[in-house]
């Protein structure tokens, strides 16, 4: 066997710990997949003491991570800090001007800072892996970079967020309200105590952009993502897209528009028969389509401490292998920017549902503001009939473009009758 | 930009082809992905004048296969012959024995001759790739070797055989019978003149051992496999099934017992929930499960020439990397054999349907034959009763061993009131 390759471990949380129990315990048959010895010579984490169900010898520990990105004695760090600013950007950006290939889990820094990432990574000479940042244990960042590289990919787009998925799988199956589920999978751990990068749809746009900018060469652009959360889907969404004979799932999406790269996340309707309609609780799906492969569909576990570690590890393990390829699809001084698509010009279909006074007039007030769009109705169904209380109004259009249903949408909300914001969930083809 | 990796290809049918089309049109994307340039230098296959679809210059032309293993002019060579004998074999074996890069979509070969193949790729130093011969377009091989790489796999089943799956699924929907539909699927070109591979199961088995090898690093053993088709099926089953809350597919499974691997390959019922049951028409999927990563699960189309040449690529682009790992998972000399679980061990539940004369007292003596055997009864239903006609009586199990069930199969067999071969279909409950 060759050199043993020296690695450093910052962060021992769950994920953490996990990782350094199995290069621990299951060394002999990780460095035989690896081609050398795989050999933990460092680690750190804000408190030593703490019981991490795992033996971790005093010499191994550094005073901090940037210690351990100065050390002569590592030759790959593990990032598991978390964060995409202060101490864990620093950290992987140190140990990448030293030389030191990084494996990280941190799908906030590299969706933010991906493209200076990557030509770090270039200039140094040091591979920079991030398979556990994006849908866990599935193996989507090889699958992609290497499995379909012979494509050219025209969408991805998956489940990427477990914790949203738990609660519109829940809130599905019960009735239960948002509020509900969320405080349900808050004491289950599903969901974080501040939930808002999840429920908010921005843990999945980090994802998606990452997947974005390998499927499509391009620089990373988090900022043009456009994103909206599940916060405010109500049980009878679910009850009424049932009944129109959908599924409502957090979509993260990436696609070559005519005007460019469409990046977005949002709540979607999805038939019952589209590949990621049975894709339930805290699982996450990704389908990429290629030109040559055409559709191809990926599923696990999202999250927690044994998909995260398994994909760590097989960063670990290329890295050992000398399997060394550019973070992104291209090498880094050949990534453009990603040309952003105008969501204003996407077109489809769309779920609408209304909060009106129940009076004679209504409905020919809100037909008629759809039609000055040209937006035509494809069914209706409307719910708790009483005369002068407030009724349900559910529409589903035929297709039509998003600037024209935003246009209508505004006009819509500003009609007296309508008592709360209008509720719009897009409905997907797949 | 490095050296060039030149590439022949033998066999130029509808894959051989488009393999060569892509890497004449996408030349330039494809050489970037293998950080080199990729050059066609030389051709085979049985007539030179088909017209391909594609330009192919006379000075690329070889005599034949060997002449291209002996070229000092190719540093890969593509095998897409086909067949575990003959002309492909004696070209593979000649290529590796000079040192030459093998990419093959040539799943028979890989699964009769594999644990000598990888000896010889190991002992010349020359990579061994088939990506494309298990389940198209799919990187299955890849996500077992690499990205679930940390992972101690103890199952992998799937469904990897498109004709049967389209067969199946064309029966399920219009209850027309095996025979029709597989008329049907001949003419529409999804299944061959002589079906025998694909529907006796061999096709999967094939695959499955590969799989299986990889999994678990070890010999390939295809003449361990049980192995059981689809045409004894009837549309009868598939609506009983239904009943039940089943749905039938023909399934390749790898497992870790305790006695050893059992793989097999046969129709088997599988819950309306379960990761396989809604992969439908000509599509494969794989489910893998790791102790790390749980249950991962790929899907896409198992054949074709697109995803076959997707695949075909990524290997390629593979080598032009150096990625070069072991054929299966472990150094070619530590594979060894696999140690075969007797299937008669297995235990599960049961779907029986027998044609019986209807008279007084004949599932009092089918139920004797199963207690005898300890084999209890969860359901039963029995359909078109007419006094001393025959009518279907099917059963389904409680859990038992195969042993027991193959005792009482025989035994129930020779009843005189049993008119036809009772048909038995495997439950799995994943």
């Amino acid at each position: 066997m060759s050199e043993p390759l020296r690695i450093g471990i910052a962060g021992l949380g769950t994920v953490g710990a996990e990782v350094f129990k199995q290069l621990s315990i299951n060394n002999a048959y990780l460095s035989q997949r690896g081609g050398r010895p795989l050999e933990v010579t460092a680690v750190s984490a804000r408190d030593r003491t703490k019981d991490r169900g795992v033996e971790i010898a005093d010499r191994l520990w550094v005073e901090n991570p940037a210690a351990m990105a100065a050390s002569d004695n590592v030759d790959v760090v593990i990032e598991l800090i978390g964060g995409s600013e202060g101490v864990a950007k620093e950290f992987v950006e140190a140990a990448l001007d030293r030389g030191k290939h990084v494996v990280t889990g941190n799908k906030a820094l590299v969706a933010v800072h991906g493209t200076d990432l990557a030509r770090r990574s270039s200039a140094n000479g040091a591979a920079f892996y991030y398979e556990s940042a994006v849908a866990g244990g599935i193996p989507i960042v090889k699958a992609l970079r290497e499995g379909l590289t012979a494509n050219q990919i025209h969408r991805m787009y998956g489940i990427l967020n477990g914790t949203c998925n738990y609660i519109l799988t829940k809130m599905d199956a019960t009735g239960q309200s948002f509020e509900d589920v969320l405080k349900e999978a808050q004491e289950l751990g599903y969901a974080e105590a501040d939930p808002s990068f999840d429920v908010g749809g921005i843990d999945a746009a980090h994802k998606i952009c990452i997947l974005s900018a390998i499927a499509f060469g391009t620089e990373v652009d988090f900022d043009g993502i456009f994103c909206e959360g599940i916060s405010t889907i109500t049980p009878l969404d679910l009850s009424f897209g049932r009944e129109f004979g959908y599924r409502l799932k957090l979509l993260a999406i990436a696609e070559k528009a005519e005007d460019g790269v469409l990046q977005r996340v949002h709540p979607a309707f999805i038939k019952l028969s589209a590949p990621l309609a049975d894709v339930d609780d805290v699982y996450n799906a990704v389908v990429a389509e290629g030109d040559l492969v055409g559709r191809t569909v990926y599923e696990g576990r999202g999250a927690g401490s044994g998909p995260t570690t398994s994909a760590v590890l097989a960063d670990l393990i290329d890295i050992a292998q000398g399997n060394l390829l550019p973070m992104f699809l291209k090498p880094a001084d050949e990534l453009a920017p990603t040309q952003r698509a105008d969501i204003g010009n996407r077109t489809g279909t769309f779920y609408l549902r209304l909060q009106v006074l129940d009076r004679a007039g209504v409905l020919a007030k809100i037909a008629q503001l759809l039609s000055i769009e040209e937006i035509s109705i494809d069914s209706m169904v409307q719910r708790s009939r009483n005369p002068d209380s407030m009724v349900s109004v559910v529409l589903v259009t035929h297709e039509t473009s998003e600037a024209r249903m935003s246009r209508a949408l505004s006009a819509i909300a500003d009609l007296k009758e309508v008592v709360a914001p209008p509720c719009m969930i897009r409905i997907e083809e797949f």
